[in-house]
């Protein structure tokens, strides 16, 4: 795909414009909760998980309007997700995306408040999705339980508790890539399968999808990991070199950062692979993948 | 109902038991995240949601089956926002019905993931239940979407952020009750209206059981509140006069114990009123709405 950027521009606002109506619903309560979790949806996320989304939709025939709103949900709990991990308790960070974090620019327990809202936003999101396209109901239950599957105590949750147990410990590669699984790449992985099964997609293309999101998502972390020893730190909108001051675990820290790299590349090319069924309409996904370990931040 | 004690302990069996069932599906996952989880959910909780929920079923014919994974929610919910609450940041209480709180067990890290946990296993039941009945997925959606109306930032989210903004300031009656109609109310009254719905409760039905549900929710904290001012702490199993202590408005502070009181009876008669066109089924929900008040714990 020659022009990635107009791409994900023009997603971005579709995604944004989609998000923003949510707020219509939440008119009477116009309190420091609701400014939190507005404050962090806004604070400038690339919306990749979406954007996935959508395009995994238009893979298999489906139009952006068909997934919509699982496509919010999923950012709805990935944003809730950054502002849990972020808090005092979790990983301490003061920063993100070059703003104050949620709790640094409100307090702790409007923190708190906030991830729990937008999470339980994601539920009411896909649940009004289902109720109002009446048509297909149970592809939309079908969804709200894999991303709760992949969101919970079986997936991110569970990752995030792994990579705090870690801390300090001497792991394998394999409980590594276990770990960031769960932590990344579930939610990563889910958001393509959610835009394949809403799309319209027939179990192989679903499949197909699915192994592609599952290898992105590795990538995505090994690349997030490289970019944090050897990224921009004005261009991120972090620190740099956190990791290893924390002595934090990870895909460059146990193989090196040229092995990382090799790596990364391989799982693009394997999701690549999955993609040669969809022809032209696999595009917008491949310049995805390469994206996701050429990007700057 | 002569003998609410048994009936609510069969109940209490009966959803313990679903709730076991949980667990099934997080096997490969034997971490302090999921232990967490369990300690908050067994930490022996009236089950009353729940409860409320498969007696509304009852009133209108519906069986405990119909109902019981949005009953299992429900409490998964309830559990959820207590461990949340009770975090540092928030009301920072060391123990929760004589038990050591979650974080207070665990670690602050490990109770804001439990809760995450607990949360998102919610929509995760509620779809699953929803996906697995395929004869009536509509109900499930409209259910899921309620419960997460009820639970996020347009209910008890946005009552326990109200909470911890109005400390220290005067607020009056009116603003009190709207508060905790989000914060205790609004969670009773959807539990109460999910059985109601799921057992196949007519329009009229749902509606008088809603209002029910309203009336008990709002006499349920006055409760509360009266029992922090003069219940045994060796029975409700944490200090008694900590809201007098932390200066924090309720309904005792704000009218006197006297008129809380009745005002507690006055909720309670007009919920027993709606009952009147459910006969002998609505036995159990008069009961409960008597038991809220009268309980000592």
């Amino acid at each position: 795909m020659s022009d990635l950027t107009a791409y994900l521009k023009a997603k971005q606002q579709e995604i944004n414009a989609a998000l923003e109506r949510f707020w219509d619903g939440t008119e009477p309560f116009p309190t420091p909760l609701i400014q939190a979790m507005r404050y962090s949806l806004e604070a400038g996320g690339k919306r990749l998980r979406p954007v996935l989304c959508l395009a995994a939709s238009e893979a298999v025939g489906g139009s952006d309007a068909d997934v919509m709103p699982a496509a919010c949900a999923l950012e709805l709990i990935h944003t809730y997700s950054l502002i849990h991990d972020d808090l005092p308790a979790m990983d301490d960070d003061d920063l993100r995306r070059g703003k104050p974090t949620c709790h640094k620019a409100f307090d702790e327990a409007t923190a708190i408040l906030a991830g729990d809202g937008l999470l339980t936003a994601a539920f009411e999101v896909l649940a009004s999705a289902g109720r109002a396209r009446r048509s297909d109901p149970l592809k939309w239950l079908e969804v709200s339980y894999l991303i709760a599957r992949a969101a919970g105590c079986t997936g991110m949750v569970q990752g995030q508790m792994m990579d705090l147990s870690v801390e300090g410990k001497a792991i394998t590669l394999e409980e590594l890539e276990t770990l960031q699984q769960l932590k990344t790449g579930a939610l990563i992985e889910i958001s393509v399968k959610t835009g394949a099964l809403l799309g319209g997609g027939n179990p192989q293309e679903v499949a197909a999808l699915t192994a592609y999101g599952r290898h992105i998502g590795l990538a995505f972390q090994l690349a997030d990991d490289i970019l944090n020893v050897e990224g921009k730190p004005e261009i991120i909108g972090k620190p740099v070199g956190s990791d290893q001051a924390h002595q934090k675990i990870t895909g460059p820290s146990l193989i090196g950062l040229e092995q990382a790299k090799a790596r990364a590349r391989e799982l693009v090319d394997s999701a690549l692979e999955e993609l040669e069924v969809f022809d032209m309409r696999g595009q917008p996904l491949a310049a995805l993948a390469r994206y996701i370990i050429e990007r700057k931040k």
